[in-house]
């Protein structure tokens, strides 16, 4: 299978994080990395749009011709093939409760910042009817969810609780593309979130 | 344990339709609705904030006073323990599909009717910064993603394919919801989509 995929964006990060973090093997599971040039316009080529109709990257694209996209959908993928050192959780409870700390993440956190982005950046003017008073609404919106993310670090090792999960995944990946908006984690402003973010940075799975 | 509802949101309706279409029994799985009421700003209540610190609505409070919010964490939680009628897959393939479909419906669809709402609708005013060109902006983008999901179902039964899933269930609350902003489904212009529309629709699940 091939995984189309960009070091820059924060989305195929998260993929290469969670298969770094399961340990599967790239030669032995027959996945090859392919990148994608979004700088170069390529995600809108005829040819990724049959395999992505929604745009979005990265693109697991199966033996058989399928195409999956979306990260949690193609980390689901993974979770379901390799069951070993589990990210999505073990039992219903556990398997609710990351999938809610994911989304919560995802729809507060990272939608806040990927939108101050999106609707400020002249990157993409091209493909988005930008609205300036929306970049910076998000902007603050960003700012609040930073620090709400701080507070509940202080009573949580990790964002789902004692184990580490994909929700560490992606709210790691949304902390380090918020820098985008021109937003880094402020140790004094944000103890909690600061000391999470030393110790799953040093995690090899960070580094993919 | 208390599952925390509202009959005129979309959300709560997710997982009640969920509940239904897996032949869940309230009273044997021991499931007690309490209906919460949004108009009278009770999901901003002390008490509310605590179970659902997101605010989200719906919200599981299990026995053990641990609460699940996002509906599709709810859904993921029953779906584990109730395995029959799988609306979320069956195997690895599957289960990635379903949530890709899933997603792409929440992602593109859904937020842009729930964004144009939001950003247009007084009763919004005193908890969101307005910003009503972007109301506008997602409008435009519902009705361009309403025209895609019909030229989708001209070739696929269902969201997800050849069998009903939680993509369907996530589809139809988004399109009933689009009433909100103004929009209803048209035959002559989106046949496909009131192909599926009538079908689903007809289905016991849509009417609890």
């Amino acid at each position: 299978m091939k995984l189309y995929d960009n070091k820059m964006a924060p989305n195929p990060r998260r993929v290469r994080m969670f298969i770094a973090e399961k340990n599967i093997s790239y030669s032995q599971a027959g996945i090859e990395l392919v990148n994608v040039d979004i700088a170069k316009g390529e995600t809108f080529s005829e040819t990724f749009k049959k395999m992505s109709p929604y745009g979005g990257l990265p693109v697991l694209e199966l033996d058989d011709g399928d195409c999956i996209t979306e990260s949690m959908a193609i980390c689901r993928y993974f979770e379901e093939l390799y069951p070993e050192h589990p990210l999505m959780g073990v039992d219903a409870k556990s398997k609710a409760m990351i999938e809610m700390w994911n989304r919560r993440i995802e729809i507060n956190l990272y939608q806040s910042i990927a939108m101050s982005f999106r609707h400020g950046n002249p990157m993409w003017k091209s493909v988005t009817t930008q609205v300036a008073e929306f970049s910076q609404v998000s902007g603050v919106n960003a700012d609040k969810n930073i620090h709400k993310l701080d507070k509940h670090l202080k009573h949580s090792e990790y964002v789902a609780g004692h184990e580490f999960s994909v929700a560490d995944i992606t709210a790691l990946c949304a902390i380090d593309f918020a820098k985008v908006i021109g937003r880094r984690i402020n140790e004094e402003k944000h103890p909690h979130l600061a000391r999470w973010h030393k110790q799953v940075s040093a995690r090899d799975s960070a580094k993919v």
